[in-house]
Order: structure tokens, then sequence, then C-alpha cells
């Protein structure tokens, strides 16, 4: 692992008040900031000014009375996307849209023409859908895990080959010769598959980044079989530097597996720093974060990853109760960390809720001591960048870029000024070539 | 019909360069116009500067070799409405979606998504998709006509019933008490169709104006019913004041046989005003549009009325050849129309298809003729406003503004600054009410 100074890309989540599930409670946010878009404006210019790569919308399809507060009601993903694109120049503009319940030409549209009116700065994170009650916002069942990830697999492939619907230099609009478009750089799709068939072609031009930038956040097996074919980028989880480098170099190796280089895919763990000018203050503002959340919360935050299970009925105090395969179908990679930890470190039912809805981070302190530990992380290979998902938004990342950002600039960790234009340059990613294109590398074949 | 002046209401089609096939040859268009974010934003400034009500972003689900050439590559309307939203304060924001190619609890997000992040301004154009080939990009098939109606009338009950989901009070976020919503302000839609099974809730609060607008395009039977029972506001033809007085008449009697008044639903035709300073001015204006589409375009023009049909196989100068059923399960009202005007008219293909791609505008002339003749069709009931449908876009809008709008202004039928805050507000439309709000007008029950 090389140990050269060089920048580390950051993304930041944009979900409105944090990641905390009463995050709409902590002081430092508008309480609405899930719908209000000029916290989400402020919050974008803020880091697009400090020199963080991209914004990430996550998103879910089903809610009830027991969601978190700011997932009852918060804006959808595209259009939340495109907004920000007008009020924002350089940063990239990323999120969440599900392969079980979309159609792919509407799909492909959509962040090909974010990506195209942002001037190429779009990803698009695929993810399956991991709540069972989306099927009944859509009138369909909820299909299971692995036929979820065979739907994505092909939805992929399909999505990708309209984005090449026209070359490069498609669109000569010639005037003098009335010439729009060069009939043979005009490619239309004929997908027929086990799960689409899509003539095309695409009714839009390519970005400049090519195409818009694919994130993977499924940490599962059929999730890293998925990112190692397709993925640019991967969201993951941060329980460790070991185990995330572990992950890291599993979803390396299915890229590798799949005909493409190490490099072709850049891991992305979320974290949430708490930096405080001393310790002490870091921990102060842990436990005021802490504190917005009690056990009943915590229970039905715990709940919401096992298909919303009623966890109250049990004695907070005997350990983690035996769920058998409750959860499995929707978010198993976190529901099999839970119950590992709990069963490792012998947790009660109380603290593995309270962890679940107030975690201590694992940058918290000093901004030294976080520094430190971004570049430890960094320089041993255990990612290619961080997600900030700050448990409370806007005092998190007013911290960050104030305190940690200019220490790691100092050391040659970081770029206050975004170079690039488009959201691969600032992943160091190279322009997506079309699979048409002569002068490309050898194109992966797809499917 | 009154003649006290009031200000008539004006949308502007956001369809790039304009409304004609080659409108990306005009001289005063930017080429890449379709895809030219910043020639949008400028275009919907322009118009909201002027006190235009809304733009409208038409749209379609399929493209081939043959298509308008700015319709092969063009933005994606959720997309680019999004963007304009925080370029623009006051304009409305109207778009095409399909009801035959989509999922409603999307749709229901992202029109409501739209209509939050812009404060109140969004409108959603209801289409069934006219064209054949969107089947083939959707894997399935193409709906007949009929078909395609009902499916829509039950996907609106559907939209409007989620849009519903949360009271205006519901979000009460109380941080003393911890209290995000109130449990009694939220509405499970529990939908079971013919065509669609929709729990809900929608994961989004109600917007500024309550719900987004509805515009309805169809002219058939079919979609005038459908106006009658949704629409806020009809997208039509301007063949004659006297048809679009009849149809006028249509739409709101079908508004009064489900139970609404005449007010509740607006009439806005589709006109392409060519202005100068002198009658010669003018005439010069629309030959230089004309002379943009020779014959051979003309012929692929009408084509795409009647699923791409070949016309190139005929005798120009013979009488428009027998069509059948061809096209019928598209654009109905249009080639009937076209139909019976080669039949009435005793035209030439020739005639036909000139008259097709590059149509004589019926509102030519001098300013003040085109005043007189918007002032006189509005007196007279023929519509509730007007949607602008230039044929060369910047020049048409430039032309209308600075030399139409003041005489407008003048006379009593015009306001240069946009007075009120939504959509609702600029079409003279009252805030749509809860159908729980129990301080609301009896609701038309849907369904």
């Amino acid at each position: 692992m090389s140990t050269t100074p060089r920048p580390i890309p950051f993304g930041i989540m944009l979900q409105g008040p944090g990641s905390h599930m009463h995050a709409w409670k902590h002081p430092s946010n508008v309480p609405d900031a899930s719908v209000n878009l000029g916290y989400y404006i402020d919050i974008a210019r803020t880091a697009e000014d400090n020199g963080i790569a991209f914004g990430f919308v996550a998103d879910g399809l089903y809610i009830n009375e027991k969601s978190i507060p700011h997932f009852l009601n918060r804006f959808e993903p595209i259009s939340l996307l495109s907004a920000l694109a007008t009020a924002t120049k350089k940063i990239g503009l990323a999120g969440t849209l599900s392969t079980s319940y979309s159609d792919p030409f509407t799909v492909a549209r959509q962040f090909a023409s974010l990506d195209l009116l942002s001037g190429g700065r779009a990803g698009w994170n695929v993810v399956t859908s991991p709540l069972e009650g989306s099927g009944r916002n859509y009138g369909r069942p909820h299909p299971e895990h692995a036929l979820r990830y065979q739907i994505a697999d092909e939805y992929l492939e399909v999505v990708q080959g309209l984005w090449d619907s026209w070359d490069d230099d498609a669109f000569v609009r010639d005037r003098d010769s009335g010439t729009f478009f060069a009939p043979e750089k005009f490619r239309r799709l004929d997908h027929k598959g086990r799960f689409f068939q899509v003539e095309g072609p695409l009714n839009i031009q390519r970005s400049p980044q090519g195409q818009p930038v694919i994130f993977q956040a499924g940490s599962s097996d059929d999730g890293i079989a998925l990112a190692g074919k397709y993925a640019d980028a991967v969201f993951t989880h941060a329980p460790s530097l070991e185990e995330t480098r572990t992950f890291t170099q599993k979803v390396k190796n299915s890229a590798i597996a799949h005909g493409r280089s190490a490099g072709d895919v850049k891991i992305f763990p979320g974290i949430g720093p708490i930096v405080g000018r001393t310790e002490e203050d870091a921990e102060a503002k842990y436990q005021a974060i802490a504190a917005l959340a009690g056990l009943d919360d915590a229970l039905a935050y715990l709940g919401r990853f096992f298909d919303h299970h009623d966890f109250s009925q049990y004695d907070p105090d005997a350990p983690l109760p035996e769920l058998g395969d409750i959860g499995a179908n929707s978010f198993r990679s976190t529901t099999d960390r839970i119950k590992q930890d709990a069963r490792e470190q012998g947790l009660s039912l109380r603290q593995v809720a309270l962890q679940a809805v107030s975690p201590r981070p694992n940058f918290i302190g000093t901004p030294e001591h976080v520094a430190d530990e971004l570049i430890r992380w960094f320089d041993a290979g255990a990612s290619d960048g961080f997600i900030l998902g700050f448990a409370a938004q806007r005092e998190g990342l007013d911290d960050f870029v104030t305190l940690v950002l200019p220490l790691l600039e100092a050391r040659g960790y970081h770029r206050s000024a975004l170079e690039g234009q488009t959201l691969r340059d600032h992943l160091g990613l190279p322009r997506k070539a079309s699979r048409y294109s002569t002068d490309a590398e050898p194109a992966r074949k797809a499917g």
C-alpha cells in the first residue's frame, strides 16, 4: 500500500437532518430538513466549497408509522438531485433508485438527463429494495433476495446499453446540410432477456462523463458479485479497518474476476465522524446525539432491520432473542452483523438496540485524532475514500470542514477545490467509453 | 361571455428549439437547444420575467430514425423541471408523464417532490402514450386506446389518493415532546383496483398548492371524459375560434357531469403566434420557418401521426390516400382532423404534408392584430388562456413579449408580474383541499 500522500475523496450523505433517527431534534438542524430545499442547497454548497466530491441521496419505497421520522417525509432523489444541479457547479450528484420497482428505459433516461444537465455529475446508487413492504406500494410480490439480484444484473446490462444508444459524435447538427445526426452512430439495443425486452434507442445523448457513475450498496455475496461486474463505486459499512479492508479486497477481487481491474471500482465506507476541539468536546457531542433516542425509539429502530419486528415484547436486559430468518430478505448483511456482534460480545437487547440507534462512531475525538485515523485507514488500503453520514448533519459537516479537512490538506490528503468537472474526475475514474467506440480500451462484455 | 378586461394566463412550451420539426436550423436558436440547460433557463426566465404563468415540457417514450430531430435527444421532464425550479422563482413547471408506462407510486412521488421543492409550482400533464413503439421500450404490448384511458382513470384515482396521504398539518415536529407527526393525520390509501394495488402512504407531505395541477392533453372522447373527471387544465388544439369554443364547452360540460363546475377546468389551446412589426414582416418570418422543411421532411412528419406510415410511396399531387385505421390507436384526434381537412378542402398529399409540418398559425400579423385576436378568442369564451408553442422558440418568444404583451397589458389583458406564488394561483384555481379535510368544499368522490 502506498503511503505517499494523495487526496482522499469524500462524499456526503444528503439525508435531511442526518443519519440519527431523531436527527430532526438536534439543535444544529432545522426540523423540516428532509423537505427543505434551502437546507439541502446550503449543505451541498458547503460540501462543494470545501472540496467534497459528491452528495449522495438515499431512498426507500415503503414507510409506516414506525419508520424513521425524516423518512416519512422526504424529497424523491431524481427531483432533488436535479434541483441541486442548478444550485451547484462541480459537486457530484448521486442517488438511490431501485431496480426492483422501476423500468430500465425510464431510469436510464432520468439519470442520463441528470448527467447531461449537470455537466457530467450524475451517479446512480443501484439498490434492489430491502423493504418487503415496497411490493405493496407497487402491487406485486416483493422478489426474494437472490431473484432481486438476478433482476438487477439484467437491468444494469439494459441501462448501460441504452446509455450507449448514440455515439459521442452522433449529433452533428449541421445546418447547411440539414444533417442533425449521423445515422451510422445511432445504435438500437434490441435487448431480449429473461426479465426485460427493450428495443431502444434512448432519446438522449451521452454526457461529458460518458455514462453516469454506478454506485452499488449491497454488501451480501450477491451484492459483491453485482458490484464486481458493474459498479464504479461501492457504498459500504465501516465496522473496523480490518473488516473494511477485507471487504474492499473482496469487491476488487470480484471486479478482477469479471475482467476488470482493482482500480475500476472505488470503495466508500460510510462513516459519521464526531469531532471536538478536545476529546471531552467530542464525547459531549456524541452524548448529546445519543440522548435524542430513548429505549423505545431504539427498539423500534432495531425492528426496522428485521421487518418491523416488535422488540418491545422482550425483556430488554435479556440477551438478544433468537430471530431465525426474520429480516433475511431485507437488510441481510446488517442483520447478520447485528446478530454476530450480540453473540460475540454477549450483549443484552437493550445494548444491541441503543448501539444500533446511536452507534459510537469509529472516528471520534480531536481533529488530529480523526485526521490520523482517516489517513491510517486510507493508507492501509481499507478504502478509496469515505462517505460522510453525520448523525447530526449541520453540526457534523461544519465541524468536519472547519477542523479536519484543513489538517488533511496540510498533510497532502485533501484539496479544498474540486479540480475536475465530472463525478468520474472527482473519483479518479476515466471517462466511460462507449461499447461501440473503436479507440476505447477493450470493453468488458456485459452479460 | 364577459368582456371586462382580465389577464389572459399564458403558458409556454419548453421543447428545445421550438415546435417546428426543423426548428434547430432556425438562426434564432442554438442548434442543441433540446439538451442545453442554459438555453432552457434563459427561456424560462424570459417567460417568468414577462408574467407567463407556466412552462410546459412535452415528452415521448419512443424514437426511431424518422423522429423529429430534437425529439431524438432531449431532457427527461422530471429532471428538467426540477433543475428549472432552482433557476426560477414563480413560474409554474408542468410536464408530461405517461400513465401507460409508469408506476403510480413513483409518479405521485416525483411530482409531489417537484411540487414541494418548487414551492407549489408543479403540474403533471397526464398522457397515455400515443406511440405504439413505446411498448417495445417497456417490454409489454401497447394497450389499445380505450384500455389506456381506463388505466389512466384508475391511475389518477391512486395518485390523487397518495397525494392526500398526510393532512396539511400532519407534521408537527415538536422537539419538546418528541412528536414528529400526528398519527391521526396519517392516511393509508389501501387501494385495490382492477389495474393497481397500492397500500401507501406516500412518503412526502402536501405542498403549498395542496396537489400538483393535473393537465390533460387528449382530445378524443375518452380524453374529454378523463379531463372532465380529473383535470385542472386541458392542453388542446386551436383549429378555429368556433371549434375551440365547442371543445371548451364539451370539456366544461364533462366536468359538470362529474359533479364539478365549469370553472374547475381551464382550457389552454396551443398556439404559435408569428408577430412582425408589419404584416409583411410577419409573413417573411413565417416563410423563413416554412423554408426549414422540404417535401421529404413534410411527408416524414406526416407519417409520424400515422404510425410512421411511408407517404413517400404516393404521388404527392394526388389526393391524400385512404388510410383506413392507420394511426387510430395513436394520435387519434389529430389524424381525424387531418383526414377531415383534406376531404373538405380537397387537398393533395403535398398540401396536407406541407400544412402539417409548417402550419400557417391562426395568430399571425402585426402586434395589434395578434393582440386583437387573442382578446377576441378570450372574450368569446373560446378558452381560459393559451399555451405558446412557437415554431421557432427564441424569435417567437422574444417577439411576443416585446411586441404583444405590452399591448395586452395596456388593455388590461395582461400583467407583467406574476402576483401569486403557486401554479394554481397563476391559473385562478383555489388550493386543492385534502379529501379528508373537514373545512373543504364537498369533495368530489374519486372513482
